[in-house]
């Protein structure tokens, strides 16, 4: 199995983090993976601020937590019920116990802005991974918030909230983290027409 | 130097394939790291139409060829000089060039489905290169052609057509690829403050 596929097929979302600190050396070697992401027109609308700072995470988790629990008040029932399952709440732990998080932003209005960051996003993930770090791709339910909290100028929007450290639970896949099958996602020549190989 | 920042470093977006094969097994690879991406409440709203039937290649390079050109007619002079600095015209013949290409679909309405179809492009693309093939992450100007002509389900979007095959031209890096430095890209605690390590 090549390098790539164990990384992706051994990668899960995390929401409990140990304190392990995180060398900065890490950190850069993740984003500098990030940053040679391809972009439209070569843009490269992505922003990466990391967060080590304890009390910023704690003003960060302050304003999820009240953005979040807001959404969870507003979702319908069965959709609260589906939250309660997976054991996501409107509290956001690991804002805090994560040694770092790596905000994404991207710059609006630039060619494929969002499409080309969520690559970058995707690009990131892998190289923690590749490092033994466990990563959650957290997107607030809202997000404006960010740019006057954080001083980050208007025309950058928040992406993701990027948790990066040592997990403190159980990695074993569980059902709620199945993939569909090759055949169920891949169609060859003509949709519905699986690959057989 | 890690093994996914080389394949990220040296990864170049190209335009001109040759002819030789992708084995099908290699395009199953590529689509099983894609499909390991994760996604909102793992939804999982990609789809992966492969192409390997010439007659759908051309077929897919008269409809991009066609909205191509009405795109270039319509956009400004300065952009449309840009675009020609780049080489890049409405002409698409890596579509027919390409032994395989993949088109990556999208299904509307799930959660944050554009950005983590954006993710597993993210990670296709770096299986590609870890196979050493190259690729093209192509947005056409218009997508929505592709559901009638491929008899895709309308809930579906195309996002991104990718051509997968060896490169028929110089890989080496023009000013036109150069990212951003990291310390451009990337700040620590606060906007605009450099990681420093």
């Amino acid at each position: 199995m090549g390098r790539i596929l164990e990384l992706a097929r051994s990668r899960r979302s995390i929401r409990s983090y140990s304190c392990d600190p995180v060398p900065l050396e890490d950190v850069a070697y993740i984003v500098d993976v990030a940053r040679h992401a391809p972009s439209g027109a070569n843009k490269q609308p992505w922003r990466f601020l990391v967060i080590r700072d304890p009390l910023v995470k704690k003003l960060i988790r302050g304003k999820c937590e009240e953005v979040e629990r807001r959404f969870h008040e507003r979702v319908d029932p069965e959709f609260r019920e589906w939250l309660r399952s997976r054991g996501i709440s409107w509290r956001k732990q690991f804002l805090t116990d994560a040694p770092i998080l790596i905000l994404v932003f991207a710059r609006r209005g630039e060619p494929y802005w969002i499409e080309s960051t969520w690559i970058s996003i995707g690009y990131l993930i892998l190289a923690a991974e590749e490092l033994g770090y466990s990563t959650l791709t957290y997107t607030p339910s809202e997000v404006d918030w960010s740019n006057k909290i954080l001083q980050v100028p208007e025309e950058y929007a928040l992406q993701a909230i990027i948790p990066i450290g040592k997990p403190a639970e159980r990695r074993e896949a569980r059902e709620q983290d199945r993939r569909l099958s090759l055949h169920e996602v891949c169609y060859l020549d003509s949709w519905g027409k699986g690959l057989e190989i």
